[in-house]
């Protein structure tokens, strides 16, 4: 059998947001793959995600857009590589719908790929997600983004969401 | 269950080759998987593959090394996307080992995602294999690079090599 990649992140490039919440992982793995639960909680307010399509397949379309408080929008296409219900999400904006290379960012644009790792625990979830970077620049970029704040707020929005599902 | 993604490919940016061979498909397979046998006939002579490693899992590492006829070496790494025995493979340029975006290409350069499908045909196999582009500029420039010729004549070697397995 197909053997699963291991995510083993690499503390230079990677980035990590590791968590145990209080929401079981059928409410967490639902919230973050049905596009009306998603659009409320996947951008740290004041930013909103005011729309979302998730077509959750290897190689199918994963698209948000977010807008700013200042009403501008900022659409993101993605595509999902690994779809295991309950277990494992992943996908990049490196690639399109259908696994077509995006088109040729600036050399100092973030591109990413995404690994989120559900594991039982106790009656709650061990929430891991990481932030897979082209390079140690990438990483930098990310974490001077705000990842760990964003991320986190994010997460603690999708619990507060996943637990009045 | 999982859908498959349908390759459609779109005829103004993505080239075609599809090809009814006299080997039966698990030959087929085992010559392009098995990399001591896919360096005997992977590159149009006199062009040569003088390495390969294949960690065929979707996030294993495809990296070849192909030489010139004048010995330079042109390393190439990329990343397969989705392997069912016999059936599909596909992979892409646009990510390094365990989906890592791959540094920025030139605006021009040729970055590529890859599927070849199978399908068994009386005591052969239909061979398809779908080279998916960026964009139309990455159609052209492929074709000009000699698409046609190379990935045919790369077909013949394989299918010439695989007959003597």
């Amino acid at each position: 059998m197909t053997r699963p990649i291991t995510f083993r992140p690499d503390p230079q490039i990677d980035l990590v947001l590791e968590r145990t919440v209080d929401v079981p992982r059928d409410l967490v793995w639902r919230a973050w793959t049905e596009p009306e639960h998603l659009v409320k909680w996947f951008t740290p307010a004041p930013w909103k995600t005011v729309d979302a399509e998730i077509d959750l397949r290897p190689g199918g379309i994963f698209r948000t857009v977010m807008r700013s408080p200042e009403g501008q929008d900022y659409p993101n296409v993605g595509c999902f590589l690994e779809v295991v219900p309950q277990e494992r999400l992943v996908w990049t904006d490196a690639l399109l719908a259908g696994y077509r290379p995006a088109s040729p960012p600036d050399a100092d644009a973030l591109v990413l790929t995404a690994a989120v790792l559900l594991e039982p625990h106790g009656s709650g979830t061990k929430y891991t997600a990481i932030a897979i970077h082209r390079d140690e620049a990438g990483r930098k970029k990310h974490e001077e983004m705000g990842f760990h704040e964003g991320w986190g707020k994010a997460l603690d929005q999708h619990v507060a969401f996943a637990k009045r599902m």
